[in-house]
């Protein structure tokens, strides 16, 4: 076969666009988008800029593809378990949060797109929350679990506040029980 | 007296910086640290944008001085006390957050600058919580409330989140009651 060493010519592209998205999430997640240009994510990935705008067409659509992949959906059910979903998604961010996330709650509070992206991810969770919970404010208990959530997230990873930065993720959900059920169990 | 109309000079000069930085501090606040400019700041002011720099000296600065005042400090006092005290300070919030925290807010996460100024708030709460609760893990505990509250701010005012950024402080205030008890009252 007339394949190149290292797989074919299509292979060869699709390692080519993983790799400069893995590297665009990371700069992103590490300085927001704002910050980030397209000639960055070309140099770390080991590629030409033009590469990089021929795959992605602008720093725009190269954000939305490296934000892609949404936070994993939550099944629902009593208040109880959904209470210990959202404890779990925490935990399982508290030891390492996907660094898609990290790229888009870097983004959110100064680039309108990720602004969007954030909202829309929220509103399913919160549509997700809200309909387990037996109560007349069920939607507004769900945006609060959620943003409360969100305040942990973003203290820990990108404002590495004292103490929470490094405090053991099992702790932090145990302290974090009590006040995720009071929210979502009426 | 020698007095221009309207004032002395010294008094113009007061109230011409009081202004530049009162719309410094909404710009800061509605696009984030990178995308405000001394020339936009200048054309809302109504002055020069040399004006500005003469008086402020670069954007950096101009940003310090804007987000200068600091949240309200919290008496401190029983573990009971200070979750009144936060929740006190979080209706307020509710109902109209200061523009300068909100300039600080917008620009926490793709700033360094900001970064600093909100970790060094964040300490000082987060060290006068602590000294109230009756636990190991105080200092924790403190951080993961201050956490919590940051969220449900960046939620309402930055993210406008559904349900969360119309919502009513008093009833967000009684939902949030139990859950804050919660991680100051072990």
């Amino acid at each position: 076969m007339n394949t190149p060493a290292g797989g074919s010519r299509a292979e060869q592209k699709r390692a080519t666009q993983a790799r400069i998205l893995e590297h665009a999430r990371r700069i992103f997640a590490d300085v927001g988008y704002d910050r980030t240009t397209i000639r960055a994510v070309a140099a770390a990935a080991g590629v030409d800029p033009g590469l990089v705008m021929h795959y992605y067409g602008s720093k725009a659509n190269l954000f939305a593809q490296a934000i892609d992949a949404g936070s994993a959906s939550l099944p629902g059910g009593t208040p109880d378990e959904v209470a210990e979903q959202l404890l779990d998604r925490l935990h399982g961010s508290l030891v390492e949060e996907p660094v898609q996330s990290l790229a888009l709650l870097r983004s959110m509070l100064t680039h309108p797109e990720a602004a969007r992206a954030f909202r829309s991810t929220a509103r399913l969770d919160k549509d997700r929350i809200g309909r387990s919970i037996p109560d007349e404010d069920a939607e507004l208990r769900a945006a609060l679990v959620n943003a409360m959530l969100i305040g942990i997230a973003l203290g820990r990873h990108l404002l590495a506040l004292d103490h929470l930065a490094d405090a053991d993720p099992d702790r932090i959900v145990e302290i974090l029980r009590p006040a995720v059920r009071a929210v979502v169990e009426p």
